[in-house]
């Protein structure tokens, strides 16, 4: 039986007006599925990049749909198969893989070749709007991330699933760690699983954003890189940086005169460029800046999403010569069900202070949430649901 | 006071009968120099091709000059400031780096900025043909790669050396371990020190010359990988490949009816391609076939020379959405004073079959080895100085 919930719907993209805190019905788990009651959902860029395409311009650019993919609570309901979790335990919920090919047999789902459609562009029918026939199948798509956490009651791939029941200790805390699956988890993971940054090593974060932030706290307080160099140009974010244990901080709208980001990022690493440089902005011209100021032998990662049209054009012999090593990576290269509890150690031991990035928001408060992340005031917003 | 001795002087291309070996007069070592006695001088593609561009084609084609890059001596005298070996040392000669930059600080050296002018590009009066005048500047540029050891007295930067005196039991050891220093450093040391390959990877070599049999050497011999796949067309270096721990070759010439190069290397790679995959042709179609059947999180490197002015073009968002990493890579970014003892060891352990690609010509005949080398007879060859 369908049951009676809230979520917000997009109708069409933010800008137009189009995301409405709506009543809805969700279906049965079906194969795979469970029916998760949240409790927290973060919002993420992605969010807003997936909801703010207009129709048919992108691939995954469709409505009506329910986005949400930071989201946490507790399993209501299972579906045929499941097996990695039970009704009434606590779930934190990552981003969605096969499970079912080598790369995912290979520990890296996050380069899964479905990642695309099951994450971002696959159309579920999952939520019915009012007034659309119970017997029919929904008429909007769910499984956003498997979980389309902007509702209250949702439908989850069992794949995206983290069992946390013996990790978290209340539904405060789940609340809480909800966004630990996504932002949190690509930023830190970065430093973490994929350049394994370390005490030798000189790293420039470019975006300090949620994902930014992570990677911050990643390198100055877990791996403890010797200089931990922040990009942004946003004061809130680059003073929060010293929080998050970032030795240095470079406002790009604030360069000392006469100065280019370049000359300024290479005065603070050996005059050659830091060893790790990861970009979590997509922008073309900081994409193409950072590349260049990565010091010869080092290490260069792609974290933002950069327009779907950018063709990165790079001379070979010359790249080569120069030793760089350019890496994309999604996701932290993370495998949830191990990297979320290990974060969670890491909250816990002091080390990982995302409590100094996250604010609640009441659910019918989410348009605020959003302003104060686009302003900078907050940079992670997270909808409550009760 | 110069000294009397013989040296192949590229007057103008091979291809335009440019290459003589004649005699010269080689000047006395300056700051920082030596003077060394070759026994061995290992022939590598890298000498053709700065050998076989018309003069002013590119940077670095200039005449006359003596070429050999893979040599190894007796020290006869040492300039003033030379500390890493004394006359009567045995040494093996690598390549040339500042040693005074932060990237040679940091281990780095085959990335320091002036490699390419040091190795290929500088020009260095060091030897003078019959007539030109004994108290003018030499006429014939010498230091190739710090060391030019197409001559039987040659000039030598310290930072090219590596003392072997300890190391080495007899002439005619030193004179077959002379090609470790560059294309057998740069194909073992891809793989050991670049990528660190180890028993789960699957890689791929393209191009089975002496720098693609080392890295298959290193990953079949040393990292014991699961899989090593060689890929050539000459039948020859296929063969060759299973004696140097080839699991599997495959000939691009000759591939299965109805099959792609993409097709053949999947299949041999859980259907996904390998986790590393290393060129060392530097031919762009083969370099874009390479990185396109990388699995996705897997590594490509880049170590064979690719033209001048070949530009690759990635669609980014797909990139970092693949998780794949792309390396640059030079001399297997090896130390040589710490890298050449380890192979050495290697070579006694019995786990690096580098004499079975290898063949000695008295320098009178060092045109033969060329021919052997190009119809791929010879991996190997290395010109006897005595």
């Amino acid at each position: 039986m369908p049951q009676a919930t809230r979520a917000i719907v997009c109708h069409d993209t933010l800008a137009n007006g189009g995301w409405k805190l709506e009543d809805v019905l969700v279906r049965e788990p079906r194969e795979g599925e469970l029916l998760v009651e949240m409790v927290g959902s973060g919002i993420c860029h992605t969010d807003l990049i997936s909801g703010g395409a207009p129709k048919g311009m992108a691939p995954g650019a469709f409505y009506p749909r329910v986005l949400g993919h930071e989201g946490s609570g507790y399993v209501k309901s299972a579906g045929p198969g499941v097996t990695v979790a039970k009704p009434g335990d606590a779930v934190l919920l990552s981003y969605d893989s096969c499970q079912n090919c080598q790369v995912c047999a290979w520990k890296r789902g996050s380069y899964c070749p479905e990642f695309f459609p099951l994450n971002f562009t696959g159309e579920y029918p999952v939520f019915s709007t009012k007034g659309h026939g119970e017997n029919q199948e929904p008429n909007v798509s769910g499984r956003y991330f498997g979980q389309s956490s902007f509702a209250n009651l949702s439908i989850v791939s069992q794949n995206s699933v983290v069992n946390v029941s013996s990790l978290v200790k209340s539904k405060q805390e789940l609340q809480f760690f909800s966004p630990l699956g996504c932002g949190i988890q690509t930023g830190s993971g970065t430093v973490i699983n994929v350049v394994k940054a370390g005490p030798e090593d000189i790293i420039t974060i470019i975006g300090l954003g949620g994902v930014g932030l992570s990677a911050i706290a990643a390198a100055g307080k877990i791996a403890k890189c010797k200089k931990v160099i922040g990009i942004d140009k946003v004061k809130s974010r680059l003073d929060l940086a010293f929080e998050f244990g970032a030795t240095d901080v470079i406002d790009g709208d604030n360069l000392p005169e006469g100065k280019t980001l370049d000359d300024v990022v290479k005065a603070l690493s050996d005059g050659i460029g830091p060893t790790i440089t990861i970009d979590t902005t997509g922008v073309p011209a900081l994409i193409k800046a950072g590349f260049a100021f990565t010091r010869r032998g080092g290490r260069y990662v792609q974290v933002g999403t950069s327009p779907p049209d950018f063709q990165m054009e790079i001379p070979w012999f010359e790249f080569m010569m120069s030793g760089k090593q350019v890496l994309g990576a999604v996701e932290g290269q993370a495998k949830p069900s191990e990297y979320v509890p290990q974060m969670i150690q890491w909250y816990r031991d002091g080390k990982f202070p995302i409590d100094k990035m996250m604010k609640t928001f009441p659910v019918d408060k989410y348009h605020e949430g959003i302003e104060e992340m686009h302003k900078g005031v907050t940079i992670k917003p997270v909808i409550a649901w009760s």
